[in-house]
């Protein structure tokens, strides 16, 4: 028996950016590759990813990239993966390559991997020194699947993300059944999801929100929006299912309920009948109670469907008294004031608004303690290494796994970079590699294929734009107290006149907003940036990081 | 019979900086004089404040201001209300004034206004036209009051902060007998709590949290840390009460803790004997074992015990495995984050974190559905007016009065600076006035009697100061990658040598942290905040605005 060294790169210490590499024999199998949502100091900022440094000084050894499921914090980094290494594969289960490959298409990179489709019932494939086959979890997003890895090092189980919903709405359940076969075999690594582990008890049914829509959508007479995330499919198909029989018709709105919408749908993932889709300029012509939206935008996300209707500023929507408002998420850390302002702001607009504080309009996709047990004692392997969860949660399941008779030295509290050893004789950390952040920057500039993609040592070849505006009112009268001021790090020569439009462009975009009544700090940021941005692009075909601080006197 | 105005000035639409003007017959009696801490897209601001420009301008109107409990949102902006305006009289019950008055002191305030304490079971006191006498509530604090006036517009009960807490810990449940009684006589107008009113069911007992301490402190053996909100006394009663029988003693650590700690005790609302308290640097000569440490910072406000503790940077109280951390609190929204990187910090550091998530040591201070629907059938009003929350707080109220049988016209859903007509007729809403923030700047800077209170108009006075600096690493690597850079508005002329001190000042101190792995944003920022804001007060006697602006690049 040989060795298998693991280390994570993403999703240790953190909820989001998720990625593990296994390495073997001189070949490397990456399981996941996600991104993470910037904090509000990651000024500037649009998308964290991992740090490919590892990856980029082993390209050579890259056999593939194997995907739990189709999440954001676990496929969305691949496309800048692949634009710094060759990925020979890409592997994936039905939904989740579907979502990657309009992803893939969207950056031009469609013909720079082979995808391989493989179900949880497919024979085991190899890549490399591995032998690997996937195992159906139940999630917040179907076709997610546990990774089994025959390494060199020993059996390891990779759960991905998933909860043991026993009545999932496509009746694809969690195979405990597999779980335990592979138990019984002998596994000597479990890497699992720890996201719920300080909870207590278990996760209720997803069925339980379709159960929720049936007691208030039928009641409802005015127009019903349901923002959720776009790839929670089944909550969607479970919204429309309701709404369809009580004779409302159905509307996707926002880029990613769309798109996510029509993949789910071409996949046979979603069933809802071309006949039963209104497009968003047919909402004017329908009467209200004959219509049903699922938006975008459950995390407050400043340019996000629900967020333009809260402030009355999207082209298709908006609410009025009697419409129902059911936000059918919870707010992600960080989130929560974004998320109650635009309630606030649909409440006062006159919408009945249900969120989880309110109605059972939501459940979590991660299983809780009970459930993480019950896969201890399915898997019952000889070492249990937490992962996906910010260090509190890790910390949960080790004692968990610690309580579930894993011996302390099976315990591996590992972090983003550690080197997790496998062998015979167990797993333990020994060493500890570059792991880090790399910041995507730029997205409201033209073409997502084109995005600055920068870590520390790139920064300073791009430089940095800081945009100052000190502005009085939120009530409606909003306006500047004197021209914005710039400060340009890094930037080349010939840059003062540049300067100079650009302070120009800053003032022109904030006063044509405040003109218009927008006085929401987030919302005016968004445009300075993208509006300058786009100016300092199409001058120098550079992209600075452009940090607009709006200063409410 | 005549009229009363009623005007809220905080505490509608926000949670935060209650405050309600009550105008009759040539005479205003305020209720509550509350602040809000500010969100943090308000760069530089300590406190918010009402805006007091009504009361400025009806100064020899004013009888007096009469307060519900000792809350900061409710008693937070009294000594600034008392800097702009003449208060003659302060009514509150005996700890609420015990509060007031050790605030008043602090701000040298304290022969300015009559103290009145009275007790809910005192007769009725005459404000000008008002008739007033309060009645005992439940909440987080112990003594908190609802007020009933008897105004010339009709009878109106004002509910402060409460719950229906039936068992609560000193046995003083709110009074709903003598509600019910004034329920009986004719209410005209009751304005009720909000927070909680889209939440269904009762909120728990305080008593269900000393059952967790209960079950939690005497199992455990090393060092017992417990946050919560300084003034909620039984909290810290009742963890202490556990802790002393397991022969442990008790420290107060952090400011507020030590100053409510030391208020309560005096006043007879805590019972911690002297010799069963440890002072901070006796910490170290007793086993960790024999310790309890009720201390601060339970929001994850950056310098507080909490979470300078769990950043190992307090002076006397550190964590080690096998201590256990109970942050009984919830995170205020907008603080979660703070508190998650506290917790993560702690759980690092090897303590066991307990906290709502995962386990009972925290309820609500607020009374939920049931309770509001509860006190709308005891008091049986003309009228409801929801205050204290978010719109969409106020208006679930709204829709539990309008169930409890409140007609339409009746149900007034105002805002900050609405004027609320109340006559025989009814109540209604009739005109509009000021209303707004008021922001306060400069707590780190010197006395607390010496801050900037600043609104609008006097921000242009002083001017703003926008410090710039970017910086690598947050992995005790920092560094500043150049000097910081300084924009100044509204400063008067020899700005230029300031300027160039400030710059230096600002490197220096930012160095300095980074040289010692401080590389914590929000810390960071505090310290450049506090040092630059020292120097230009030095130089200069003004306290401009000062927002530090740190990027990680």
């Amino acid at each position: 028996m040989g060795i298998c060294r693991i280390i994570p790169l993403g999703g240790l210490g953190e909820v989001g950016k998720n990625m593990t590499v296994y390495e073997a024999e001189d070949s490397i199998v990456v399981v996941d590759a996600g991104l993470a949502f910037p904090r509000d100091e990651h000024l500037g900022v649009d998308l964290v990813l991992p740090d490919f440094t590892y990856l980029r000084e082993r390209e050579h050894m890259i056999r593939g990239v194997v995907l739990t499921h189709g999440h954001e914090d676990h496929v969305g980094s691949l496309p800048y993966l692949m634009r710094e290494v060759r990925v020979p594969v890409i592997v994936a289960t039905r939904l989740t390559l579907g979502l990657v490959k309009s992803k893939l298409d969207e950056h031009g990179l469609l013909r720079e991997a082979e995808l391989w489709e493989k179900s949880p019932y497919d024979d085991p494939f190899q890549l490399g020194p591995f032998r690997i086959e996937f195992v159906r979890m139940a999630h917040s997003i179907p076709d997610a699947a546990a990774v089994v890895l025959e390494t060199p090092g020993g059996r390891v189980v990779h759960t991905g993300d998933y909860k043991l919903d026993h009545t999932p709405v496509d009746g694809q359940r969690t195979d405990v059944g597999k779980l335990a076969d592979i138990g019984n075999r002998g596994v000597s690594l479990l890497l699992g999801d720890s996201t719920n582990a300080e909870r207590a008890g278990f996760t209720q049914s997803e069925r339980v929100v379709g159960e929720a829509f049936r007691q208030i959508i039928p009641q409802r007479t005015g127009r019903i929006i349901v923002s959720s995330f776009a790839s929670n499919v089944h909550r969607m198909q479970q919204a429309a299912d309701v709404a369809m029989e009580c004779g409302r018709k159905v509307a996707f709105v926002g880029r990613s309920m769309r798109k996510n919408g029509n993949i789910a749908r071409n996949l046979g993932y979603m069933n809802v009948p071309d006949d039963m889709i209104m497009r968003p300029h047919e909402l004017a012509e329908l009467p209200r109670d004959q219509q049903l939206i699922l938006c975008t935008g459950s995390q407050g996300e400043p340019m996000s469907a629900m967020t333009r209707i809260a402030y009355n500023d999207h082209p298709a929507v908006s609410v009025e008294p009697g419409d129902t408002v059911i936000i059918s998420a919870k707010p992600i850390p960080g989130n929560e004031l974004r998320v109650h302002d635009a309630i606030n702001r649909l409440a006062k607009m006159g919408a009945e608004v249900l969120h989880e504080d309110n109605a059972p309009v939501h459940v979590s996709g991660h299983g809780k303690a009970e459930e993480l047990r019950t896969i201890i004692g399915l898997v019952r392997p000889r070492a249990v290494m937490p992962v996906h969860g910010e260090f509190r949660m890790l910390a949960a399941h080790a004692q968990l796994a610690r309580e579930g008779g894993i011996p302390e030295e099976g315990i591996i509290l590992a972090e983003n970079g550690s080197v997790v050893e496998l062998s015979e004789h167990g797993a333990r950390i020994v060493d500890q590699v570059t792991a880090g952040m790399t910041f995507v920057d730029g997205l409201g500039v033209g073409d997502v294929a084109d995005v600055a993609l920068r870590d520390r040592r790139r920064l300073s070849e791009d430089g940095v734009l800081i945009v100052v505006a000190t502005l009085t009112g939120s009530n409606g009268d909003g306006a500047l107290t004197a021209p914005p001021e710039l400060i340009a790090r890094g930037f080349g020569e010939g840059a003062d006149t540049l300067l100079d439009e650009l302070r120009a462009e800053a003032q022109r975009v904030l006063e044509d907003l405040l003109a218009d009544d927008v006085t929401e700090i987030k919302l005016l940021q968004e445009h300075v940036h993208d509006a300058l941005g786009g100016v300092v692009y199409d001058r120098t075909r550079r992209r600075p990081m452009i940090l607009p601080v709006l200063v409410e006197v």
